[in-house]
């Protein structure tokens, strides 16, 4: 057995979580002052640890550990959603990091290693993901001086210059790259763990995200002097229609399927004013990509019988749909086992609800991700927490599975 | 018969439409500089006629016949709705204008006559019906020392100011005045008259307007890892509720009834985050006040039963609740008789969708209001219209029936 230290990992866990601490989590939004600080830090971290540390075009973090043997690639992301959790992202890194550390310990020639990377908003301040897609060739140089930060307005490349990332070439995963995989640990940020009396989340897959833009064109006119029948009201259109989904999709759905309606936006949106258009952000997620095909015929059919029904017309736009990212079946066999061994009847599967930096990184080499519980189901939030034994826990399977994966290759 | 000038009614209608002309419509906002210039200029034009003319403490612009006859008042508001038409409110007092001119020119000594009032801010770019709140002492001093402009943020007091009114009296209705009533000429805002091949609108009521806020309180969460089963969706919930209100109403209203969803908030409306909180504002309008009752204790009911249904909790927020103002039968009769004698066939009897000055004047006097058709139905836009024969019409039909009141007392 290869142990962790626990005061080691919880102590760098505090320290990064005084980078833009609020309240008991934090703000550190990408690129800001106390992300780079962030990044910084964990370079002098890395070094500390004997891996050769940089920080790349982007702001990804890498940390190389030197030698030839067999290598897992692990990591998350740095910076934190708006006044949110101090784990979200920073304990996968931390993890990776403590990961690296006893790998180095153990084999000093390094027969067997862990590199560590920390990605650049992943959270979307800029670009949803924005460093793992770079690194992963996913989105080039030209796409990037495209961006500008949906929140803050500002140019992605605005930023970067402020942090004196400009001319820094970006990192790329060479095609011909040794990994044996990656992993990532993430807190899991549903209840599924906590409800189920679980401490180990072993993740089958990583969920695709379907989204789209439903979108009602009536007639605006005043409220008080277009009688019912001639009216072509865009807001009622649309509350009919998300009232059928409601209706329609339970039936239709699997397990985890999950759909949400998280914006309605009436226009002009006043009392007395008939909308004459209306719109709503439309989306559901789940692992199985044939199910996601039907729960999209499902929507379509539902748009086609409104439109049938009248008096307005709805409309169907769609946003984005990621393809469903299957975590590598051994990998999780070996998350698994390593946590009956440890913890007997600590672990169970499950899909992962939200994207994660792993989705981009399956499309190139085996990967698994392994959750830890989240105090009440809680993320994005700055009360967002996981106990110190579940986060010492964690820790010790993720290495423990890490060495068995790189013992049998 | 005492005959209208048409050409002299639609010149002062174009003249008045210039101050700010916008396309085909006005953009005269409450006691901008186009609105007071325009309220100037119709002192000037009552001075013409041989009125006494005046502008008091709100805006709102007096001309008095002199002498001791028997009087009615008449007039609507000058300012308009936002790049809106040139007819709301500034035909009624046009109109007005005309019937105070033929009754001069018809009665020099004033044993019949009409006083015009021109009142400010029935649209509520500060106070909605700030102007005839005022005259009939619906609002005094203090609250309107409180009103602050919804859109511009203004204070009321500091564009009166800088419309040369502060320390200006307010004009306030005698409570031993001797009108004989208030007649209110506008255009209909709806297609009624249109739809049925009518001109003349005879007003049996003004509605009563009774308006909610519809809230619902659930919980904020993560939409990709809060599974279906816990969630606490707050526009979900709020989706469900409109719905039902949707289902149950058309059984409960009458032939006149209209309700309107015109905003829907979800907080904090992002596509990936289930709404804690989620806002409507809901509406109804009917004439009659027993069946305005009914409606609240049908919509009462439907909040009920969502809160019972769970799982969020929903709330009803009365805002306000307006009394239907009954227009005065015999003032109905002579303007009908009036239309079926010039133009038979012509009138027809419908409730008024919209609020209007008159029912304010309605509690203090006999009141009528006589509509003429909006082209298409459209209002609060700067295409409304209406064509040069029917405001013709109306206006003839408008000054014989007030001949005909007056003649009767």
């Amino acid at each position: 057995m290869i142990q962790i230290q626990a005061e080691r990992l919880l102590s760098d866990l505090r320290t990064l979580a005084g980078f833009g601490a609020y309240k008991t989590g934090v703000h550190r939004p990408t690129y800001s002052s106390d992300d780079i600080a962030a990044r910084r830090w964990l370079m002098t971290r890395m070094q500390a640890a004997g891996l050769e540390a940089g920080m790349d075009g982007v702001g990804n973090v890498f940390g190389k550990r030197p030698g030839r043997g067999a290598r897992m690639l692990s990591g998350s992301h740095l910076e934190s959603q708006n006044q949110a959790g101090w784990l979200d992202g920073a304990m996968g890194v931390i993890y990776a990091l403590e990961a690296a550390r006893v790998f180095g310990e153990r084999y000093p020639s390094g027969e067997f290693g862990v590199d560590v990377i920390a990605f650049a908003d992943e959270e979307g301040h800029y670009a949803s993901f924005l460093g793992s897609k770079s690194f992963t060739g996913v989105i080039g140089d030209e796409e990037i001086a495209t961006i500008v930060g949906p929140e803050n307005g500002k140019p992605v490349q605005e930023a970067l210059q402020a942090a004196g990332l400009q001319g820094v070439p970006r990192r790329l995963l060479p095609a011909d790259h040794a990994y044996v995989g990656f992993i990532e640990a993430h807190i899991e940020q549903g209840n599924t763990l906590e409800a189920t009396g679980k401490t180990i989340g072993v993740v089958t897959s990583i969920v695709g995200i379907w989204q789209y833009r439903l979108i009602a064109k009536g007639e605006q006119n005043h409220a008080g002097t277009t009688m019912m029948s001639r009216r072509r009201d865009a807001g009622l259109a649309l509350v009919r229609l998300l009232a059928a989904i409601d209706q329609a999709f339970p039936a239709a759905a699997g397990k985890y399927t999950v759909w949400t309606t998280g914006s309605i936006k009436l226009h002009p949106g006043a009392k007395a004013i008939i909308p004459g258009h209306a719109e709503a952000l439309f989306q559901f997620r789940d692992e199985d990509a044939g199910l996601l095909a039907r729960l999209e015929n499902l929507l379509t059919q539902l748009v086609a019988d409104a439109n049938a029904a009248g008096p307005c017309e709805v409309e169907l736009q769609k946003i984005s749909a990621s393809t469903p990212a299957a975590m590598d079946p051994g990998f999780q066999l070996a998350i698994e086992r390593t946590a009956q061994g440890l913890y007997p009847g600590s672990g169970m599967r499950l899909p992962s609800g939200a994207g994660h930096d792993a989705q981009w990184l399956a499309r190139k080499m085996p990967t698994a991700m392994l959750f830890v519980p989240s105090i009440g189901g809680i993320s994005h939030h700055w009360s967002e927490n996981t106990s110190d034994e579940d986060l010492v826990r964690g820790a010790q399977v993720f290495v423990e599975a890490i060495a068995d994966i790189l013992a049998s290759k």
